[in-house]
């Protein structure tokens, strides 16, 4: 878990927030819902404690998720008693089973859960205490893979972002999103570690404020100059001050480029193209899934109407009062300038772009 | 106060709310702090309680204040043992002082309270209870003057709305923030007085909510379908819902109908474009401004960060979070389909047409 890149630049990259480290016998882990008003560390000993963690979104982001339980994985079994190989495998399934049910719909947990035990069924050996380090590394495999991944979308966004640049984003999609550095935040983040002088507009993504709650605080620890503006700023920003990009992260592409992604996005990708403000997409290639042909086939999910009835505890509107609350929208591919992804940026023609890359 | 317009439809006018009602010897006035969780009225009997009224935003929206002001310099002086005309008058002067330094900035407040005092010294009568009776007449005068102007803008604006409405709104410009019905929200409430069959998507509007504390209160009271979304929803809203027409509310236009109002406004103007959905303004006559040759020459207030660090008295962003907070924005005339004043509604070219409205 030393995994350092490479910085030409007159910054730190400690400065970036590592927001959960493998600690020999026990996971370090930032508790997202204490801030951003507190900084707590937890120290998860027991796949109970993980699974809590999820379940409770002390950890959140389908990529730190999926690390997290890899790693809870492993918690589980360490100090089990196996007799045998078909023992242990046993026990890895009840464990998995476990975690995979405290975020049911969390694509990437049992991604990352099915993986690990394949892993483990693929390995020959019969000995449960090196099936165990098997689990173990890797959790730390997949840990490291994904904070490549983001390294190197941050590089690879470098040459959209100007020496002096303002910068639009939403949500979070920093390192509380995933192994570290996060995606279209990873961008801004290498950005200001080569020394670059950005300045960060931050929605604060109602409803559930991941941008003035974790972005906010994110960049105000690494020290990149940031002002936080509501949701319905963004376009006055965009006329008024220094915009050269917006760039924002993704749920899903579908094959056509179209992009699911945090209710909101849609608006600001069209305000962009009013005020001819590029508008990037930060993709790993897992987001991107060439089976849905357009964004008229991503399923948006409806959320819990107290999201937008309450704003954090306190109750902002009737308490009967009928809401709308889609958590993503679609951006049309017609409106997205690029997609930054790990192996470089993918401009259109979408539909023969993406499928190219997938299959290099 | 008995102003009760002819309604042709089914719906009684009663469902509208009367935010603010004389009765005889006092003010009764909704406490607009305690919404939406509370409605609690309140029994205003003297100058000190209307003072503390409009300073702690029990009422709000300017035409409101300069209403409840005026009554208050009655409830200043009703009871005052005047020698003589002068005494009253100089009395007057000092009530009228006290309510105007309770919301320094609110123009209707001195307005309001500049104009009951002018119609004071031009009256003839040198009789102080005479007087006195012309300071609650003017107040009353006021007040239904307010409400008439309302009512013609909800009429008005009837031919933009169809039998069959969706329609997006913005802030809060109901009967709350004026004598009774609003404006935007006047042609809503008229189009269902009318039979219309509308549908509201109401903007909650950060950072003080006044759509989801306010607006979808009001809404809910008079039973008119709606539904709460988030300002980063709108887009969304008018992509995949029934969505015919946005009317919006004004604090300033200028001579060539580029237009002052909640920040958030702007945005919605450019995704109604960009939808082709119909942007209107509901703007008095009395909030054109014609020595304002265009928008560049509105000064932009800029408010408290802990406006947007907060949402009602959650803390939702780290406490030193740099902050953007302009309370409004300016919406350019190209993307105005027209204005609905109480005088009719007001197409395009605005530099001539708004010159000649308020010239005629």
């Amino acid at each position: 878990m030393n995994h350092q890149p490479d910085h030409p630049a007159n910054v730190p990259a400690d400065a970036v927030l590592s927001p959960m480290t493998w600690r020999g016998d026990h996971l370090q882990m930032i508790d997202q819902t204490r801030l951003p008003s507190e900084e707590v560390w937890l120290e998860l000993r027991t796949a109970g404690e993980v699974r809590e963690a999820i379940q409770s979104l002390r950890v959140r982001g389908a990529p730190a998720i999926g690390i997290a339980a890899a790693y809870g994985l492993y918690l589980g079994v360490w100090d089990y008693p196996a007799e045998n190989r078909q023992d242990l495998i046993r026990h890895l399934q009840h464990v998995s089973g476990q975690l995979a049910s405290s975020r049911p719909t969390a694509v990437n947990l049992t991604w990352a859960l099915n993986r690990s035990l394949e892993n483990v069924k693929n390995h020959e050996s019969k000995d449960p205490s090196v099936l165990k380090q098997v689990v173990l590394d890797y959790a730390q495999k997949l840990h490291e893979e994904d904070m490549r991944i983001c390294v190197d979308i941050g590089y690879a966004g470098q040459p959209l972002v100007p020496q002096e640049a303002g910068v639009i984003t939403h949500c979070n999609t920093g390192s509380l999103a995933t192994g570290r550095y996060g995606t279209a935040l990873s961008v801004i983040y290498h950005a200001h570690l080569e020394g670059k002088n950005i300045h960060v507009w931050v929605d604060e993504t109602r409803p559930l404020l991941q941008g003035s709650r974790l972005t906010a605080w994110e960049l105000g620890r690494t020290g990149i100059p940031y002002h936080l503006i509501t949701d319905s700023m963004a376009g006055w920003v965009m006329k008024t001050k220094r915009a050269d990009l917006v760039i924002v992260g993704t749920d899903r592409v579908a094959a056509n480029g179209d992009t699911a992604n945090k209710i909101g996005t849609y608006a600001l990708s069209i305000l962009a193209e009013y005020h001819s403000v590029p508008f990037y997409v930060a993709a790993p290639l897992s987001s991107i899934d060439l089976s849905i042909p357009d964004g008229d086939h991503i399923p948006i999910e409806e959320r819990d109407p107290g999201e937008v009835r309450y704003t954090a505890s306190c109750a902002t509107a009737p308490e009967d009062a009928p809401v709308f609350n889609p958590a993503f929208d679609v951006t049309p591919h017609s409106l997205i300038r690029g997609f930054i992804t790990e192996k470089g940026i993918v401009r259109p023609d979408f539909s023969k772009n993406l499928s190219r890359l997938l299959s290099d």
